[in-house]
């Protein structure tokens, strides 16, 4: 085992927008299995929006990033040593290993893929985190009834684009919000959604208000700032806001300041700020929705892949501020 | 009959701040009563935030005011001639007549109060719509837990007062927020807060944080502006919001932006927005405790009483402006 292990850690916290000099390469030696471990090459990394909350130094829901830690991300890759024979060489395990080519999973902590996974790459997206954080915001905290207006920001992304199906699934109108019309038309044309309105046209808030007549009883937030005070200027009494993300004030130095607190009032909104990480014991509901809906298509699948572990700090960037589109990940060998 | 009924009328919406210029007395002739109707005196008029927001020309639960219309509100008066049995003459009745001397009321329709009630204009507060709004906010929606602590803006106020003093009757712990040092001495020496904070302090946050070692599991929300977003700063995860009122920008021409997005989605929180006029059917429960509570002395009830109707216009803008101290009510007759 003459490899190195090679890690992006963050180099230092970003002030305002993340630049690649926020990251650094590092070389580490493999380290030893112990009984029960195995040692994985990764072969995707996940790049989620989460990840940029981490590296500020600020109170969360989990310690902060500190220079010089590791990023941290879903994986996918090979068991390529084994002292675990529920790990066997060669199996694929779906880990949280972050931004590195190797690392190492204990019995019981992973979940080992079926080797018949026709995308293996799916468990970082529609079979993983953003489709089982779709699931729980929109089905358990946001409540859709059939019929209802369902309003989606950052439909073309990973969560949103799951959200927006899964409403369609149970009967609602879907409407989606995202940036430029090559990814609205995806939205409308591949992911069935009944409209999506690009949240840059000049006439965005006509747009949304003639797209939602009866107003906008859930909306599934990724984005925050302005998109989201134009959405709840047309919420709908008794709304429901499952708040998962604010991709938009993520790089920003002052936060936008959010203007419709009467909006919540006067049409009796209910919130739900959540992360899915509070919510391990839900995956199994979901996966099993999600699985037998991927396989009867009608959920689809769309990935940014970049090339390269060291390409991850620019497709993160990419990602940040808009420009993936689909699910951003990494091949990282 | 020869007495006419007095009213006040919005005569056009404000713009902005609410001045006494917005408001109109006229006379009219009473009603005559059909059968099951009684003709009531108004004793005392309740002036309440709310009534600042259903003011603007603005989508919203009711049907905003039209220039012209009568001003909204609860009272206590007395039947003064009756053609129901159920309404006797000399009976006392809550009812929601409005910014008037003189009113008509239908069975069913009313709350009968007992004539041995010690203080009838408490059916306008504790054992009233702000009474019941406290309850229902606090118990129902944002539940705490014995040994959690409860944040309460408006503390001194008519909801703010029982929301803290049934969050005592919990076992949490409270902490009010106040405008200046009497208000807050009044919380926490008469209505048992732990601690009481004058947002007017140059030091408000340092105090906060002071006060809430443990941040805050419980925000019962009734003022917004800056003084919300400080309190994000210092919310618990998984905290729950109710927010029941944002009279701090009643009268902005702009509204403020609320910055703490960032802190409801990394705590978790969950903000529920109420109006208590969407629950009817929760009154019976509330009032059984709040009598309860209030004959055994845990709640106590403060009042700041305006002489005649003719007063209401300035001491609803003294109320908006915080001036008031206690349940704002105006004596009508």
């Amino acid at each position: 085992m003459a490899d190195l292990n090679t890690q992006i850690v963050m180099k230092r916290h970003p002030q305002g927008m993340v630049t690649e000099a926020d990251f650094e390469t590092v070389q580490r030696e493999l380290p030893q299995l112990q009984e029960g471990q195995a040692l994985v090459r990764n072969r995707y990394l996940s790049l989620d929006p989460y990840m940029r909350p981490r590296m500020d130094p600020l109170r969360s829901y989990v310690e902060p990033l500190k220079p010089g830690e590791l990023m941290p991300g879903a994986t996918v890759g090979e068991v390529i040593d084994s002292r675990s024979t529920q790990l066997p060489k060669g199996a694929l395990v779906a880990a949280m290993l972050g931004w590195q080519t190797h690392g190492v999973v204990a019995e019981g902590t992973v979940r080992v893929l079926d080797p018949k996974m026709s995308r293996p790459s799916a468990a970082l997206s529609v079979l993983g985190m953003t489709g089982v954080t779709a699931h729980y915001g929109l089905l358990e905290l946001a409540k859709p009834k059939a019929g209802e207006t369902v309003v989606v920001t950052a439909a073309s992304g990973a969560v949103g684009g799951v959200v927006g199906q899964i409403a369609k699934i149970q009967g609602c109108r879907v409407i989606g919000i995202a940036g430029g019309p090559e990814k609205c038309r995806y939205v409308v044309e591949q992911l069935g959604f009944d409209a999506c309105i690009d949240y840059r046209a000049p006439d965005f808030e006509q747009q949304l208000a003639q797209a939602t007549p009866n107003y906008v009883d859930v909306l599934f937030e990724n984005v925050g700032g302005p998109v989201f005070d134009a959405v709840l200027q047309r919420i709908a009494d008794h709304a429901r806001i499952a708040l998962c993300g604010n991709i938009s004030q993520y790089n920003a130095k002052e936060p936008y300041g959010v203007k419709g607190m009467r909006q919540l009032l006067m049409h009796r909104v209910t919130v739900y700020a959540f992360v899915i990480a509070d919510h391990r014991g839900y995956w199994p509901t979901a996966l099993a929705d999600l699985s037998r809906w991927l396989d009867e298509g009608k959920l689809k699948l769309r990935e940014d892949v970049s090339e390269g572990l060291h390409s991850a700090p620019a497709a993160f960037i990419r990602m940040l501020t808009g420009k993936n589109f689909g699910k951003q990940l990494v091949k990282v060998g």
